[in-house]
């Protein structure tokens, strides 16, 4: 059995999960908890290899289900060498995207079953399930003009090339996902980075992954 | 429709696949076929990017599981940009390993269930299953020894340094799908290359997938 505590933060891009996932580590390690924040795709070595291919801007011929599947294989790397031996140290592991992504990403809005997609991904995952995911929820609109501003800073890549209407579907895929299942609780990511994460600070105590 | 023929070598190590390629796209283009000749992994730009991934020596910490989703995702990518098109053209297509090698190495010598590696490889192949597979038979012993005597003119791969034991596995399993399948032909690999093509064509010939 794993002693630390699994959380995946979801949304769609320009969501502000990852700068979330950073003020989450400030507070959590202030009140002196053991923190390791990773992402996906990548979080490990190997999974970074892959993450390159995925995003390459070159790749343009990819197809869908072989962009999935190196989806799964980046995940499946990123739990054996990073998330499962830091959940037996006893940390609270906390990963900007998890399987949520790949459902709502290459399920919904590339239109492959979501059930195949599903599977693939429980082959990867076996039964390592987040115990909470952070929906972090902003309109499409939103997401992109943030990330159309931030481009200065961050590199543009492949899947940024994206339609507004393939954002829309990602986040209607994250809210119906939450609709049905307990373990994903909805934020709104219309409020600032602090904001945003003290409401995460306390849904983790409600849930009773924090004192 | 495909007008095509789709046609993969399978065998362990060091049965000669490769040479029998060669000598078969000879063969057949004397005759006046079109022929492709291809290989896994890899066989398109994309999925020779995902080879490099597999094969890396550096990459020692690989899971059993990632490397099969890495594998799947390679051949998914080698049917959509390299094999369908060919077919659609109607030449011969010729593949130096299928997914039949991931049965053998992922799933038998590695100890993944076997229908879960044919879960993710149907995911990736849909219905576009070889119309004969040609399986080249040779010793583990005498697989090896032929990889050592060519490790001046080929790179050392991460691969071959697999046990004996390894191999001799791998061996059965193909023994194995081939007196359960009738796609499957048992060819021997104690032969000059040209002896195997010329068994190969016999048996193309047979199938009439040759006149």
């Amino acid at each position: 059995m794993t002693k630390g505590k699994f959380i995946s933060l979801e949304g769609p891009d320009g969501s502000g999960k990852t700068s979330v996932v950073r003020a989450l580590k400030e507070i959590l390690e202030a009140s002196g908890y053991d923190v390791l924040t990773t992402r996906e795709p990548g979080g490990s070595p190997i999974a970074e290899r892959i993450r390159e291919v995925i995003l390459d801007v070159d790749n343009t011929a990819m197809d869908a289900r072989t962009e999935a599947l190196l989806f799964a294989a980046s995940r499946r790397q990123h739990l054996i060498e990073t998330i499962l031996p830091a959940l037996e140290k006893g940390q609270i592991v906390i990963t900007d995207r998890f399987v949520d992504s790949s459902i709502a990403y290459q399920g919904i809005a590339r239109g492959i079953p979501v059930e195949d997609i599903w599977a693939i991904n429980k082959f990867g995952i076996e039964d390592h399930m987040p115990d909470l995911t952070l929906l972090i929820d902003v309109s499409a609109e939103v997401g992109l003009e943030r990330i159309y501003k931030a481009q200065g800073q961050r590199q543009f890549d492949r899947l940024d090339q994206e339609s507004i209407d393939f954002h829309q579907m990602v986040r209607e895929a994250f809210l119906n996902f939450e609709k049905d299942n307990d373990r994903i609780i909805l934020v709104s990511g219309n409020q600032s980075v602090e904001e945003v994460a003290q409401e995460c600070i306390a849904i983790l105590k409600d849930k009773e992954l924090i004192d």
